[in-house]
Parts: structure tokens; sequence; C-alpha cells
């Protein structure tokens, strides 16, 4: 597992090299956070909940990091509001390159010690939980590096080659393939990691349905866009209505249109949309309308994870792909007490849960019971569409 | 069906004989609607889809109508703007009064018209929305009408006496009843009235729980706020806890404390708060945080239609009772096309489902596969509390 | 005097006289208020300040209302929010007659107790500010049912004929008269009536100018809008132009262009726009720009009450003209103690003067030292322009 | 002037010299602009209206910073907004200073070229205004530094020693001078700079007042905060009490009370305040509030000037003052064509005028017919309290 931490403590690193310092300060609106706070806050949870109770005598880094890092354990204390984190330049990139570093070498340093400690099976599983927490950070320091750049006028880019989100070429005719009436058993099942939200496996009943073998290509939703689905009530839930109306909104997120071509941002800059490449930064209001609007619907989350069951080939995919479940708890589902049950538990309200995972997920954080959340009219994610009928 | 319609539409009269033409024109809040809009919606409603379509040469009372009482159906046409309900004073309530009297009438007079049209079946349908979409509004104005007066500094009341939110004195210690797992049909079935959204009846399958026999009484809810609970995060989700803070929360609307000791507005006016009445204007946040309080959880929207199937009398209740089920489509739900089918489809995201009914609910419009919702944050409905654990 | 007080309360209740109960709760904005609140405040302001301190027992109508019909007195204890008035239906408007009539009887009664009191300067110093008080609110009653009535879906009048904003006909060429460098004397002198903020007579000395002889006309407005300058940017203050863009402006308040032809709201209903009638209801971003545009400008306060000392009948309007002069205060300008004091000085901050007098201004309210003022944003009022050069 | 020209570029830079990258991105609140922007815009100033129009060929640093760096000139075309200035990462503050570099090695280079121009009287004109705009944001670089780092929980300071703001202790008690009534023109003559707003000498006649030979000190403030008057409505403006609730202000900005000591946030770093210290960062409410507890008010900005006529050694302060007048137009008062138009003209509206100068107003800016203004609700400039009565 050491090796585990110490990898996913080097990949953040190597996520954040192509950035400019002025770039890791910034914070367009609330739901992006600055990408130090990102390098920060994953250090500080190492700290918070490793270092800081099972090491004798640590001393932590800065006093001031519980405050500055927190981003929303209400057990831990008083922190900086999370509309506030685009206002802190102090301490600067530079000196949080530095507390990265003193974290990992500390746990490191002490691992033997830890080992050796009588709370090893809940040091282990704080360890294991840091790492996966660190993960979804790495994914959300994409998606967020890629708002920061992409709204800006200018369109500055990430890297110039290999960005994880451009070269599509392959096409491929969608299918359908059939999952049958059943009961089939949801969540998470062994001892391998997984969030509190995904246990307690448990029966759900299904009827039959027919589930597409990938996900929304951009050329089937520009058919939608050049239908006029943007102009049109009919496609949209009331919310979603509004939420067109007030943004002016006619198509996905990054997508703009130059004197009759159409162009997206990607990490490499603004390009020509690639007809078959994976849809991507929908919110669940255009992936239910533009659903609706092809006499689909979108699959529950029980059907998307039976469906894997069944074949797992046919349900990866490089984006996220909202489903039409409510995130709300599994029966049975517990909360531990103090503030890692903070974790998943509180957010079980208003939001719609996606699964699979996305090109942004790191090696090793995908599952199949995974349950990513996300409010209806967010769309900065990798998010994509998954068609049943 | 003739004499039902007409039931229903004396029954909403005597619903506003009460007030004060004054009180008739208020809108609060943006939830809250004018008594008078209302008196006009219903009335719109049957004009626009049954005498305006079906009755031939039907003259509408007047052609502005459509503009000012359509409530959100786009199929229709522009309208007035929900929140600029309250800023219309004219048609005068009076002259709304002649309208109601209008389309009565005139439903009256081409009845048997109406009976010998080839469309009948179809007339006959949107007869039976129109009865139960004025019952909805009944109960809407009778929780409008009490925001109305029990908001403003010195409490006017509606009816000296007899207020169905009041006289609670009956004792009645909790008992808990187990439903045992197996699989349930959930949803309406046979041929009686019902809306689109409880269509589609399904198994469900569900493992075994025990549910109270009775809702959550102001004692019990009492209790809650002396634990400390609106000063506790713990409790809460986080928009949950968001809502407290931000609005500085530390009761159910209503709820008044002078001198030390509780009161809670009612229709009749002002009174002590009677600790074996039922908690009544909870919101959603509140009744998931005061669950948990308790040691239990808020029984799924399929739980509580189970638990009906085996005995109808654990469930009846004066209160609406939130489930722990986000409001979303059955399985094979349609939308019919046209204005209508804006009725309930458009709304499901973002809202959670209360069953069961309540005390402002009218005569035969109580139904075990009745799915109303409301958004999380609401409170003025005669919402409350029924646990399972 | 006593018979000016019955003449003022009179004058109110016939202004009263076309609404519907209806018309007489609404508030559609902040800055409008109900008439049955300008009808109950207005008596209130007799019992808080005459009344109640002078009478001996005297009994208040009712001990709420100093909560209810407190507009901004601080010095007299808590009130009801100002944008909370529109949410207030008891005391009903027939109630609120009975208090005018119960206050308007009760002067009367005790009218020779009052005179015999020892403190009758104070007490007759208050009356008549009461008196000027109430026609002061006679004026917003106007301009409020204006706004009420007018900003509804289909114009319903005031009143059928005779309305005191209509029937524009006479064409009056303009012509310019010089008034000369000098100093002048400004702010009211002698004994009469006014309120604090014209006192304080000094000298100004002002450079020679010349002025219009009569208000800008609707024929010319409408040239200002023809040649696109609510389209740009360079005859407005950055301001003025950012209120263009963010309410979509292209017009004053109440002027409505119905296939190519120019109409606006009075208070008889919708009408043909009359070229010589007076321009109404702009504010002062568009009289500022209008005038930069017509290569004029506005005149200060002191110019246009200079002005009126050389002549009178330059004047007169049926509008009150912005002027280019900040409300604040004259050299040695005080408060007096306590709630009178909140009369005026307190708003003299963010709001610019206006001069001169309104239709809607009652008969004896006039005066060349009065010294109107509201923020630069607003257009309710019967608002118009005067040019300098 | 080329050397004034070099002088005034190296200052800018001198004054950036402390920061960290990080901190030239922030925007807190919308009127504080990030550093990095401000050494931009101020680059950007000589090469639109310099560099772009009278040097043959000149070819723009890049073709994206009219869009990222104009700051409000409507004429020279589309801008980025205001409020998203601290949303750009890019060009960095490395390629920001490349930018100065260049455009300061070009006006050097071309200053032959220039000189030599037919319209060299404009271009030296228009440089003078360079200059001078560069001056101002000189200022307002150390007045948004301050603000940037003073609002960061952990208070990060911009110089350990030497700062602008600190080191005040000598005691020096208040002297009140008379200036006689008469006339005294008011406003800039002579061929020095000014700006377009001090033009237009003109004759104002004046009452006779007396004046304080300082500005007001923090013990002097002290008094008035611990005498409660920050809970005490009668001191304050109508909209400056609005302001004190809505905040829930207690003091000055940049001032701490930590168990009951009062601290203030320099640009050293978090002090103990100095009694004897000049008051800085108080707004026009809470100088006008001041000034009326005192039983003084505060210099209209033609007092302000005439004192300064009868001796400049009263009027020396190192804060801002401001005054009792509102920013409006002297007589004849006129605008420029074309964009340096819109300098000053289009602001005059809703501001104050402050008058003086303060610590941050670099050497030779300081001008007695100065005319600076804010929007009376600011507080993070050195605004501070001057006396008359």
């Amino acid at each position: 597992m050491l090796d585990y931490f110490l990898k996913t403590r080097a990949w953040t690193k190597q996520l954040i090299e192509p950035l400019q310092t002025e770039d890791c300060v910034l914070q367009p609106v609330q739901e992006v956070s600055p990408p130090k706070w990102h390098m920060a806050h994953t250090s500080w949870f190492f700290e918070e909940f490793v270092l800081k109770p099972f090491v004798k005598d640590y001393k932590v880094f800065s006093e001031d990091y519980a405050y500055l890092f927190n981003s929303y354990y209400n057990h831990v204390g008083q922190r900086n509001p999370r509309d506030n984190r685009g206002s802190i330049s102090r301490p600067s990139t530079k000196v949080i390159r530095q507390y990265r570093q003193h974290v990992t070498e500390a746990v490191s340093l002490f691992w033997k010690q830890l080992q050796e400690h009588k709370d090893w099976p809940e040091i282990s599983r704080r360890l294991e939980i840091g790492i996966n927490h660190e993960q979804q950070h790495q994914e959300l320091l994409l998606t967020d590096i890629k708002y920061i750049l992409g709204t800006q006028p200018f369109y500055p880019l990430y890297v110039e080659e290999g960005a994880p989100d451009c070269d599509w070429s392959a096409e491929k005719a969608l299918e359908w393939n059939r999952v049958e009436e059943g009961m089939y058993l949801i969540g998470h099942e062994g001892n391998d990691f997984c969030f509190d939200n995904e246990k307690g496996a448990h029966d759900v009943f299904l009827e039959s349905f027919e589930i597409a073998d990938r996900a929304v290509r951009n050329d089937e939703y520009l058919e939608f866009i050049e239908a006029g689905a943007y102009q049109d009530f009919q496609w949209w839930l009331a919310e979603g209505w509004d939420w067109v109306l007030a943004n002016q909104m006619d198509s996905p997120l990054y997508w703009v249109k130059k004197e009759d071509q159409w162009f997206r941002y990607s990490l490499s800059g603004l390009i020509p949309l690639e007809p078959f490449g994976p849809l991507m930064h929908v919110n669940y209001y255009e992936a239910d309308a533009f659903a609706r609007w092809k006499g689909a619907r979108l699959p529950t989350e029980f059907e998307w994870e039976a469906a894997f069951q069944i074949n797992p080939d046919w349900m990866y995919s490089p984006v996220w792909e909202w489903t039409a479940s409510a995130y709300l708890p599994y029966p049975g589902f517990k909360t531990e007490p103090g503030a890692l049950g903070e974790y998943n538990g509180k957010f079980m309200v208003n939001q719609m849960v996606l699964r699979g995972g996305s090109l942004a997920t790191p090696e090793g954080h995908w599952r199949p019971s995974y349950r990513n959340f996300f409010h209806p009219h967010l769309q900065w994610q990798f998010s994509g569409i998954r068609l049943v009928r």
C-alpha cells in the first residue's frame, strides 16, 4: 500500500506539472476549486485523519491549514468558506509543494510505526480512504483545470499533445443489448475498497430493457441541436427549460460555433468538433432532454449496474453517464461516527447519480458499483449520456 | 359526474367564504398563489380543456384570462409569470366569482351536448381531470390561505371555530408494525381515476421493515428542538444545514415561542401548542434530521404503499408524509401529447415524494397510490413525518 | 387650519374613490406602497405626533398600527419592513376607512382642547407638518396607483374621464430665457410652512445661463428615441448605460409600441402618445442623456430657483423637473431632535433633487423652494426635463 | 518628459516587487483589480492612445490585450467584464512584465519620431495623461494589494519594514482655523496638467467656517466606537444605517478586536492600533456619522479648496478626505470627443468627492484642485475625515 500511496501522490504532482502558477490560484465559479487548494487539501486529509491522531508527537506543517484546507468536515471545526477559496494567495504554490512533500515523507517515515500501532486496521482503512480521496481530487483537478482555462476568452491550453480528452476517431454503430427481467444484486460486495454509499448489496427487481452498447456521440447530439431542441420546451424538464432560458443555452459546455462550424474546447485548446467523439460536458437536464427527443430514456443506476453484470464490455466509456436515479441511501445505509461519516451521506438530496467513470478517472479508481453524484445543472464534469429503451 | 362536478365547484366557493377581499389578492412568496388566482385558474382549466375545444361556438368569458390564469402549460401559450400573480388586482374578486359561475353554468348547460359528442370518452376523462385538478387547488387554497394570514404580524384568523387544523386531544402511544420482505405491486391499478404519475403498476422488491402506526406528534418533535438539534450539524443533510443557518431556523413553520411557552399559528389563530397534536409544516430536511436523531429513518414511497396494503388503518393521518423517495417516473411512464402531458412529468427532478393525504385533502381525493411532491425546503404544506426502522 | 386639515383629509378619500378594494392592497415593487397603507400611514402620523402626546387619555385606535404603519421613524420603534407592506391584508380597507374617520374626528373633537394647550405652538406646527405630509402622500397615491394599474398586462384604468395626466393639446414653441450672472438668495424665507431641508436661505453665486420656458415634450423625446439614443452609450452616464442594458430599456416608463405606433399608459388607460404632451416618467439617467444629446444640460437646483425669481411664469409645469444637483444639506442645515428630525435629513446621499411640482401635487402644496428628491434610476414619478444652456 | 515617463514606469515595477505571483492574480471583490491587470492596463493605455495611432507601422504586443486590458472605454470596443478580471490566469505575470518592458522600450525608442510628428502637441498631451493615469493606478495598486492580503484569514504582509501606512507617533492637538466668508475661485488654473473634471475655474461664494488643522485620529474615532455609535441609528444617514445592519459593521475596514485590544491590518501585517495614527479606511457613511456625533460636519469640496488657498499647511494629510460634495460637473464642463472623453465625466452620479491625497499618492501627483471620487459605501481607499464647524 505504501507504493500505491506514493504512486498516487506522484500522479497529482504530474497533473499539476503543465500549469503556470497563475492557473493554480483561480476559482472562477463555486464548484471549481483552485488547483493549489486541491494539492493542499489532499495532503491535509492524510495529516488530519492519519498523522495527527496516530503518529506520536506529530507536529503539523502549519496550524493554519486546518482552517484553510478543510473542505466540508464540520466535525473538524471552522473553515474557510467554499466560495472564498479563490481569494487566498498564501501559502504560495511553492509552499504547498513543500507541504505535499512534507506529508508524503511523513507517511513514509512513520509507515513502520503506523504498521505496528495497535490501531493499524483503522489506520490502514484511513490510508486507503485517503488514497481514494486523492484520486477523486485528481479527477476534479482535471475538470477544474479545464474549466479555469476553457472559460478564458482566448482558450489557453493545458498540454500541446496527448490531452486525455482528445483523439476520437473510431466509428462504431450503436447496438442495443437486452437485459432480462429479474432480480439483481446491486451494490458492492467483498472486501475490496469502496465508499460507504456503495455498501449494503441488496436485491433489486428490474423489468427487462435494452441498453445502448456505447455512449452518445457528438454527431448524434448535433442532430438534437440542429433540430432546434434548445428552442423547444417540449423536450425539457420544467427546471431544465428554466435553465436553458435563464442561461440562453444552445449547446453543451465548451462548444463554440464560429462561422457555421462547431468547435469545442479541449485540454489541447479549441479544436473542430469530432463527429465520432463521445459527447461530454452535458448536464442532467440535457441528458434527459436528449433521451426524450430520441424516444429513449436514461438508465436507472440499477439498470446500469445490472447491464455491467451481464457484459462489462458494453459499459466502459470515456464519460460518466447520467442515470435516472436520484442520489439516495441504499437500504441499511449507515454513516460512521465522526468526521469521515460526513464523506458521502450528507449529500443525499437534490443530486443525480452518475455511473461508470471517465477519461479523467485515475487508474485503479474505477468500480462498477461506484456512485458518483452531481447537481442536475452542472456540466463541468466529463459527463455524457447512455440510452436505454 | 355532473353532481360531483357541481359539488366540487361549490366546495371551492365555501372555502373562500370566510375570507375578506384583501386576503384574496396576496402572494407573499412565490409558492403561495392569491386565492383569487386559484378561483380563476380552476375555472380556466375547464374552459381551456373542455368548453373551448368541445362546445360548438363557445365564447370564452374573457380573452385575457388564458394569459392571466394559465399556470405552467407551455402548449397553451404565453402567460403571466408565476411570481407576478400577486401584482394583479383586476379582474376583481367579484368578477372572478362571476367567471366561476359562468363556467359552472356552461358545463351544466352543455352537459347533454357534451355527452352526445363523439369524443365523450375524452371529454369525460378531461372533466374528471378537471375535477381532480380543482380538488388539488382546494388543498392549496387552504395551505396558501394559512400562509397569507399566518405570516402577518398580528395573526388574523380564518375561522373562529371548526378550523380543520385544530382540536387534537386523543393520546395514542406509538407502536411499530412489521412488513415482511417480498415483492409488492406498486402503483395504481384498475379504472378509477388517477394521475399519470401513478400509472404503470409494477413489482418492487422490499426488505422487511417496521413502520410506526401513526405520524410524529408535536411533543415528540419538541424533544428534538429541546435537545438542541437545530444547533447541531450532525443530524442534518448538508443542504438542510445550510437552510437552517441561512434562515436561522429553530422550529417548524408557524411555531412561535413567547415567554418560554410554545404556540403555533392555526387557521383559528395563534394557540398554545398541543402536545398530542400531529406535527405539521416541516420540510424534508427537518423530517430527515428528526428521523436520524430518533435512530430511525423515513419510509420510501414503496414501503409506505406496501404498509398500506398490509393494513390501511396504520396509514391514515392528518398530514402528508415525507418519504425518502425522490420524485421520478415509474417504469414505462409516458406523458400524453399536448398540454395535459405537462401536468406531472416535467416536474420529475429535485423534488421528494409525499404520501397519504392531509386534513386539507378534499373528500374523495385520497388514494393509496397518490404521489404528492414538493421541493425539500418547503414547509407550507400540511406535511409531517412517519418513521420506519 | 382645521378647515385645511378637513379638506386635506377629504381629498385623500376622494383620490381613493375610483379604486376597487383589490387595487388597494398591492405593492408591485418596493417603492410603490399599497393605497391602503398610505390611507393608514397618514392617519397614524396625526395619531403618533399630535393625538397621543397632546390629547389627555387619548386611546389609540389600535395598538398594532404603530408597527404596521410607521414608515421609517426609528425613534418610534420597530416596524413592518418596507418591502413587506404588500403582504398585509388586515386590517381591511374598510377598517382603515374607519381608522381614518376616527382620526379625523378625534382631531376635530379635540381641536379646542389642543388650541388651549400650553404647547399649542408646537402642536400647530405638527398639525401643519401632518397636513403637508398627507399632501405628499396624496401625490404618491397617484403615482403608486398609476404604477399598480399601469404595469398590469391589460392596463385597467383609474378613471374613464378627467384623468389628471391626460389632455395635452396646446402647442407651444420653445423659447430660451436668459438669467444673468449674480448672487441669488436660495432657500425658503418667511414664516410660511416649509420643510426643514428648504430652510437656511443663503447666497449662491451663479454664472449667467439660458433656460427653456417649458418642459420637454413627447415629440422632442421621440426624436431622441428614434435617433437610436437608447442603443448608443455615448449619451449616457456609466450607471445610466448599465441601467439601459440591464433592463433592456428603449423608452420611458409606460410607453408601449404597437405595430409601429407609440402609446402610453395614462390614468385613463392606454392612449396614443400625444406629441405635444409633456414628457413624463423619465429617470435622471434619461433626463441627463437627453440633455446631452440636445447639446444642452439640466439646471442646477439653484439655477432653477433663480429662474423662478426672475419670472415665475417660465417655471410652472405639469412635471417635476430633474435638476443637476445632488440632494445635500444647505449651509447650516439642522435636524430637529426626535422622530420628526428623521423626516428629510437622513436621506441626503445618492439622490438627485427635483424642482417645481407636478399635475399630482395637491393644491397649496407647491413652493418655489420645494426640494423633492429621488434616486436617479426611478421613473415612476411624474418627472420630466427642463433644459438649460 | 521621457524621464518622468521612465520614472513612473519604474515605480510601478517597484510597487509590485514584494508580491508573490499568486498575489497578482486575485480579485476578491469587484472594485479590487488583480495587480497583474493594473500592470497590463497601464501599458495598454500607452499602446492604445499613443503608439497605435502615432507610431508608423507599430505592431501591438498582442491582439488579445485590447479585449483583456481595456477598463471601461466603450469607444475602444468590447472588453472583458470588470468582475471577470480575477478569472484570467493568462497571460502570466511573467509575460505581462515583458509586455510592460515592450511598451516602455517602444515609447523610448520612438520618442524622437513622436516629437517630430506634426501632432506632437496632442501626443505629448496624451503621454502626460498616460503618466498621470499610471500614477492613479499606482495608488490603486497599493489599496488593492492591501485588500487582497488584508482580507485573508492569516494576514500575510506586503513588506516587513517601511510600509507607507505605518509609523505614526507624533501627537498633535487639534486646532480650528477660520476661513472668512467670501468669493473663492475653485478649480484648476494655469497650464500645468490636470484632469478635465478640475477645469473651468469658477467663483463660488462661501459663508465663513472653521476647519480642523489635521485629519481625525484613531483615538478620536475609537471614542465614537466605544460610545456605541455603530449601534445607534441616530448618527447615520438612512443608507448608512442600512449598510451597518446588513454588514454587521462595528469598526472601520481592517480593524480587528482581539481579547479587548484593537489591532489593525497594515501593509506590514496586523499591528496594535496606534492612538495617534490617522484614521484610515472609513467610508462616507462613517465619515458623515462621525462628524454628526462630534457636533461638526464634513467640508464641501469648495470649502476644502478655499482652506488650502488660505494656508496649504493645514491641508496636507496622509489620507484622502471625504467631502460633503457629490461628484458633479463644474460649470461649463465639457468632455472631449472619443475614448478619452470617457475618462471622468461619465461617472458623475452617486459618488462623493474626496480631496487632498494620501500616503499612497505618488510623488508629483498631488494637486489642491484634484477631485477624487468614490461611492459612499467603499472603505478600501486610504480615506479619512476632516472636520469643519
